[in-house]
């Protein structure tokens, strides 16, 4: 299971009940956290959302839509005792923000605060069964944007064949990782024979605040989910490129253009009430396209 | 209309979908806020308080549950264009905190923000109309409470003994303060025969977060209505102690000491679901108690 529950939609000011943005990635066991606007923690409780699951947390920037939630999760999750390190990534400047909220309040978190300032773009997690790149966006002060990916799968084995040449199971690992086997007669058994290709890795990015910018393309290139920001319709192209935000057609032509397989829109401005425009516009562009709803999990 | 609408009621971790501390008084056309936990912005959404009748905002103390919303407040009023002067009063510390924000956002309010930082007990704000006082309460970290009084009022005329006196209508300002009425024929009009006492001035007197101490007695003798902090049951009283709170009891016992028109408790602890206990314990030391609950306004 690889999907995005969405806990915030919202731009800026919060309307119409709807939030500021908040997203909460699942793969297998593992939950990441990426931005967090005010209130996410009651999103998470209004969702069903546990604060144990998650070990990692991204922030994207410094606009408080995208981080005016966290300290109120990072000082639940110590009075709810948790005692596993907790992993955050944001700018550098989050870091002494959060500490001087932490002395303030003569608070000692219970457990580990690890603050990864985010620097440059590449590699920021690589774990055995997923990997997060870190890629900047073009936003009115320094953004990023994150993508997940799961690792290269092991190939399946075809039990029945593999009976039938007697292969031991101790050999099974290595037939996953595509090692061809040797019977004691001398036979080649080609891994082919034995084993089918896994399906291939999924991987979601998220585009954070951004202006339109053809430099995405390449950072995001071939994902199979990308989130977009569409702060804006297209009819007001020239107040999203002011505001370092996006349209419609333009989030359309960047998944386009990177050839992703389903593009995801949110971080709607607070003056619009009704969504379906944001859907029918950019479905003109990118018809595989889906609006961001709190409390919906998109299949990556 | 003097009253308080509960925006918040709730201790450290949201539950039961009650949120942290923050209510809003309005005294005639003046509306104050009063601490501001995450998620008030909002809750104002949700009850129709509107930012902009606000002028005044005062925090109690730098525990998350009572400021975790004020960056989020702010950056909307600046969003929406907000150009009156705010006034803010808070601990010292606040001011660093809010100031960092803003910068790591380079964003600039557009009106101005006034920081007036609690350092002694007394009158902070004096109005024609009404004031407000800070007094010290007994938490973990430095706590401030808030008296807002309004002041006395004019007398009311009793127009028909006026009329039949011919005092002149130039003149019913004086009487209204009080002063006595000489006649052309020099008979003295005592004050009394054309004029009758308004209303006694009204106040309210949030306690904040504070353990049991006497010492409060005096702080907010005979005010009309007083809001003392109820985190646990009768039951937990080491526990409300050690962790520098109240019981039902210990706030009932204050309120009637004090000799208070009314009490209203809140703050409940997340570990419990139902707050039927908190009103009969607390009525069975002082009878005329409310639960403070979301979305409610009391009289004071």
């Amino acid at each position: 299971m690889f999907g995005v529950t969405i806990l915030g939609n919202n731009s800026a000011i919060p309307a119409y009940n709807r939030h500021p943005t908040a997203q909460l990635v699942t793969l297998n066991n593992h939950a990441f956290l990426i931005d967090c606007g005010e209130g996410t923690q009651m999103q998470m409780m209004k969702y069903k959302v546990r604060h144990n699951k998650i070990n990692h947390i991204f922030i994207s920037h410094l606009h408080g839509d995208h981080y005016f939630g966290l300290m109120g999760i990072l000082t639940s999750m110590g009075l709810m005792r948790r005692e596993a390190p907790l992993h955050l990534f944001a700018p550098p400047l989050l870091h002494e923000i959060i500490q001087m909220q932490l002395k303030v309040a003569d608070t000692t978190l219970p457990y580990e605060l690890h603050f990864h300032p985010l620097t440059e773009e590449g590699i920021i997690v690589d774990h055995q069964n997923f990997s997060v790149t870190s890629f900047k966006t073009f936003h009115r002060i320094p953004c990023w944007g994150f993508i997940i990916r799961e690792k290269k799968q092991p190939r399946k084995i075809n039990r029945d064949q593999a009976v039938a040449f007697e292969i031991p199971v101790a050999y099974y690992d290595q037939l996953k990782n595509g090692a061809d086997y040797e019977t004691k007669e001398g036979v080649l058994i080609k891994n082919e024979t034995v084993t089918t290709p896994n399906t291939a890795p999924l991987s979601y990015a998220y585009a954070a605040d951004t202006l339109f910018d053809e430099r995405l393309v390449e950072k995001v290139k071939n994902v199979s989910l990308l989130y977009h920001e569409t702060t804006y319709l297209k009819d007001l192209e020239e107040r999203a490129m002011a505001r370092f935000h996006s349209t419609t057609i333009q989030a359309g032509e960047i998944a386009k253009k990177a050839g992703v397989g389903k593009l995801l829109i949110g971080h709607f401005s607070s003056k619009y009430e009704h969504l379906d425009e944001f859907l029918a516009e950019t479905k003109s562009v990118f018809y595989n396209t889906d609006l961001a709803i709190e409390g919906v999990t998109y299949k990556v």
